[in-house]
């Protein structure tokens, strides 16, 4: 077999073959195929896609180049999420512990911030002390104590992905719906989650801008799970205003706490997916026999203190300060403050959630590189949100930054960010639309 | 300006700046941008093709990564015709003594065999003691002395086109119209053409196999010739049976002289198409006012016998010994003989010029890898040709190889490249399309 073979077969349309997609993960990981056909075989990929089995045949192969988590010992089930990445979405924070409250067990495998989307690390190394999980014996340990756990992709989890992604970055080649599918199946089935539940978010702060992308990821991962025999389902979730209240990431970690604890009043979008994702998972985990009884055994660990409890006892076997943590609700802030006012009365049309989370990345709660550094500390508080009347003078946005430069840039990305208007919007469903492999 | 948003604003359909081909171009050949961006950027432009203007552009850049060739001292004008390569196509070895008879300068670098299609320049050197073109002043002591100078292409000359075509080679990205365009116009004007024409073969012999691609390609040459301020001719002409009568190295030089010498008679495909560039040529050049007298006086300068001396005149100019290869005509022939001979009496209803071609790469006529040496004395006569009336036991081919197991192989490749039919099959012109910048 030739790597140019496949580069052509692909390029001309061609379905490729297990044995194909082998030779050529085999071959790039090995060194045996150079970087600058693997460059050309996924620009093809860009351009001609793959089918349910191609990325099925390639999500295999990713998972066969390293080893995978095993989980022996702890009893499931085992179900993890993963979002497509948007502005405030804090939601994993909820979710993992209201999850782990009902029932399943969460080895949840999360990214850092990059651009203008926000890092559920990043998030939770603001509480302090917590420290994400370094290696399978530790994992299995909190696993075990708090019924879920965080960790980041580890350096022995599908090196496949982490050279395919490298190349696709500097590529052009990183939007690929079946190269998205594979990268992100590959790494999720390797740390051992039985199902998963994808929130894949759709809007002006998320990576899919267009309805009809996000409906083409959402079924190529049911696809592909389907050919993998493994449990799938998928939400489209509105990414089109920051999600909650609070963006940042000491101020994220916060707002997770303050509704685990029940202070939910103004937070109906992030109750509204983090609820529909956890349902998801209690249904494919087998923890209740409905999506209707998920939400309600959700609702009763939510009152009951519990879920709260399983965030507590995972901050401590993370390392993390539970008490220093909750003494730091509503008082850790950056320094420099500002307001932003509603220049006019009405009723706030829209806050463009890409614009929040550039505002983020000048505040340094964001990276614009992976090299960068993050501040815990800084961040964005908006009283206001889309569909709330305002008046003149109101504020809409609370500003945090490390220095009056970065808040004044932040303010510049705010002021663009709003739009207030005469007449009262129209409230769109957060819940766009919903796939399942069963 | 990054390599990455040039990859993406290509892949994203934008047509590309005269600054950002410069700068990939020159990233490249300096180092600074890494193959495997390349590599990407080249499967984007073949799905995404290139405007006239981006070809162009592509064009001026590759021409400006080396040196150009200066003819200052020598009397235009010069033209120059490129081939795209077929069977049995030894075109160049008539019509470049028959240019330089009527006036034309013509300073020629063609290629060498590859695949089923023959090399100009391994046919030159089956003449006995000819040698290419080595250096500047060699090619233009000959191009003075006969007309005309054949020569390969040199290593000053467009490095970006030998890097480029490279890489093109090992990851599929050869069969894309604009990058062909750049390819075959920044080697040919390098060389010092002032006006180029083209025949772009179209047929199973040729890599165009559809008229589709043909006519692209041909308006891409003559886009981005006039983009450039060049006279461009394009014809295309027809590759579905060997041109002529003879297949092989020396057997082509030989065709090529009886041609010169006036034994056209059933070699009216070869001289159709050579007179019909070699009139391009003269009408581009200057020498001639229109088409129909340019052909005219091609004829007087072939009957007059003054083609043929310039013929000489160039073999003796480039170390050839004339009276040995006059003396080797009819003779010259590799030793293990064969003659498939017609099974059914009827009419030649078409000879596969492909396989035609691969038989000539099993008899070492041609290579199958640019390191392979080819053999001088051996190839095909084609007593029938399309049209041909033919009795069963008529010789309808006779193969000259230097083994038995290669003329076995040919035979087997030439047994399926004939037809023969009951009814007499129309014929078709040679001569398909023409197009010119003017």
């Amino acid at each position: 077999m030739r790597a140019l073979d496949v580069i052509v077969k692909k390029r001309d349309g061609g379905e490729l073959s297990e044995e194909e997609i082998r030779f050529f993960v085999q071959g790039y990981v090995s060194g045996r195929i150079p970087e600058y056909q693997v460059s050309a075989w996924l620009m093809a990929v860009f351009f001609r896609g793959m089918s349910g089995r191609e990325t099925g045949f390639l999500t295999r192969e990713m998972i066969a180049s390293g080893g995978t988590l095993d989980l022996s010992g702890i009893r499931g089930p085992f179900v993890d999420k993963h979002s497509t990445g948007g502005v405030g979405d804090k939601v994993s924070l909820i979710l993992a512990p209201l999850a782990a409250s009902c029932g399943i067990k969460v080895p949840m495998m999360s990214g850092r911030s990059l651009g203008h989307t926000g890092g559920t690390l990043d998030k939770l190394e603001a509480i302090p002390g917590y420290r994400i999980a370094r290696d399978a014996g530790e994992l299995k340990r909190i696993l075990a104590e708090s019924g879920f756990v965080m960790t980041g992709q580890s350096e022995s989890i599908v090196p496949a992905d982490r050279l395919l992604y490298a190349l696709r970055d500097v590529t052009g080649t990183v939007e690929s719906i079946p190269l998205i599918t594979a990268s992100i199946l590959s790494k999720k089935f390797a740390e051992g989650a039985e199902a998963l539940v994808f929130d894949v978010k759709c809007g002006s702060g998320a990576f899919m801008k267009s309805a009809l992308d996000a409906e083409l990821l959402a079924e190529s991962l049911v696809a592909a799970g389907r050919d993998l025999g493994r449990r799938i389902a998928v939400v489209i979730t509105r990414m089109e205003e920051p999600l909650g209240r609070m963006v940042g990431n000491f101020l994220e970690a916060e707002e997770a706490a303050l509704c685990l604890r029940g202070e939910t009043s103004g937070r109906e979008d992030l109750m509204r997916v983090t609820l529909r994702l956890t349902a998801w998972m209690l249904g494919l985990g087998g923890a209740a026999p409905g999506l209707d009884e998920a939400e309600s055994l959700c609702r009763t660990r939510l009152s009951s203190g519990e879920a709260y409890e399983f965030f507590l006892r995972n901050i401590r076997s993370q390392g993390g300060d539970a008490a220093a943590f909750e003494g730091a609700l509503g008082k850790k802030r950056a320094p420099v403050r500002l307001s932003f006012t509603s220049p006019s009365s009405g009723f706030v049309g829209g806050i463009d959630a890409y614009r929040v989370g550039m505002a983020g990345v000048y505040l340094g709660a964001g990276r614009s590189t992976t090299s960068d550094a993050v501040f815990p500390d800084v961040g964005m508080i908006f009283p206001a949100k889309t569909g709330d009347e305002v008046s003149r003078g109101d504020v809409l946005c609370e500003i945090f930054g490390e220095s009056g430069e970065a808040v004044s840039a932040a303010l510049r990305e705010i002021e663009g960010a709003f739009v207030i208007q005469e007449k009262r919007p129209r409230m769109r469903e957060c819940v766009i639309k919903e796939y399942s492999s069963l």
